[in-house]
Parts: C-alpha cells; sequence; structure tokens
C-alpha cells in the first residue's frame, strides 16, 4: 500500500535509466500513478496548476517508464526512465536539476 | 530562495555520487539543511519523529556532502553523497527504492 500524503500525493523522482542522471522530482496521485502505469508514459499531477500533467504532451519530451519502486516505506517512488527527447526541463535544460544551493539563501 | 512547503520542508533526493545510484528520499527545513552544509553530512527532519536526524547517527552510515543542487523551480534538492557505510535504508539494504510498484495497489 503506497503512502500518499495529507494532499493524496507522493513524490516521484525521474532518473535516467541509460545515464542514471536524475531529472526532475514532481508528484503523483493514484489515478496518474495508474495512467503512468496504463500508458507506459511518466503522468503526474501538477500542484501548481492543479491538474493532470503528461508529460511532454505539449513539449513532445515524453518520458517512457523503464522500471517504478517504491521505497522501503512506500512513501516516494523512484522512476526510471528512457528520455523520448532531449530535455525535461521547462527551460530547456536536459535536467532540473542545476540550481547551486551554494548560491542560495536556506531560507 | 528555496521554496519549503507548507510544513518548512523541502524533498532531498539522495543520489550516490560514485555510482549514481538514488538512495533514499529525505526532508530537509532550512535548519537541517544549514546543518547539512556546515557538517558535510546529510542531516534531515524526520517527518515521523519530528526532530532532527543526522543520517548515520546511530547506523554510523554517514552520508558525506559532494554536492548539492536545486531544481528550476527551486522546490526539490539533488544531493551527490559519498556512503561511509554500506546501507542506507533501515533494512540494511544499500538502497531503500526495492518494493516494486507493480506489485501494490495503487491505493
Amino acid at each position: 500500500m503506497l503512502n500518499y500524503n495529507a494532499q493524496g500525493l507522493i513524490p516521484a523522482v525521474i532518473q535516467d535509466d541509460d545515464t542514471a542522471a536524475v531529472l526532475m522530482l514532481g508528484y503523483m496521485n493514484a489515478e496518474t500513478l495508474q495512467m503512468t502505469k496504463a500508458k507506459g508514459q511518466v503522468v503526474f499531477w501538477s500542484r501548481s496548476r492543479k491538474k493532470i500533467w503528461h508529460k511532454g504532451a505539449t513539449s513532445g519530451d515524453f518520458l517512457e517508464v523503464r522500471s517504478i519502486k517504491a521505497d522501503c516505506e512506500n512513501n516516494s517512488l523512484l522512476v526510471r526512465v528512457r528520455m523520448v527527447g532531449g530535455a525535461v526541463c521547462h527551460t530547456g535544460a536536459a535536467c532540473c536539476f542545476f540550481n547551486d544551493v551554494e548560491e542560495l539563501p536556506a531560507t
């Protein structure tokens, strides 16, 4: 049984199955996890837009699912994917993790 | 500026800097992120125990920080680490992501 948070969401870490790069972190609810399994492509719940977010539906940069694992407490997911396009980030970057935290204030 | 959630937390994906394996996902608040930077070892906020959780303090399996990046929206962290011990999971497993989601009910 997966442990969704109070908002009914579970964080999903997206990792490139070929390069092992961590591409992004998104959130799924029970419905979008089910859609992800059914389509074989990553489908998130967008917290900002409050709607289903089929990754790549507008950009073409779909994420094909290779495997989905839950952690030991079933409160986060690791989704290994094949990138269909060259980018995962809305900025056009291949991966979303590029801000150096040393340069960011902690609060 | 990092975007902490309503509970003052930000998810931190922990990745082995040598093998690129995704080891676990934990949460930090501003204080434990600051401690993480200062110590050079991962310090989480334990949501279940509601206290500071210096990873490895009881097991010896510390996680030495190699780099910390925030994502494009500054609402999640990617922490690349060197594992001091052989395990990251409380089960003794090297990594926490071992539950096959195909075998778990979605809700």
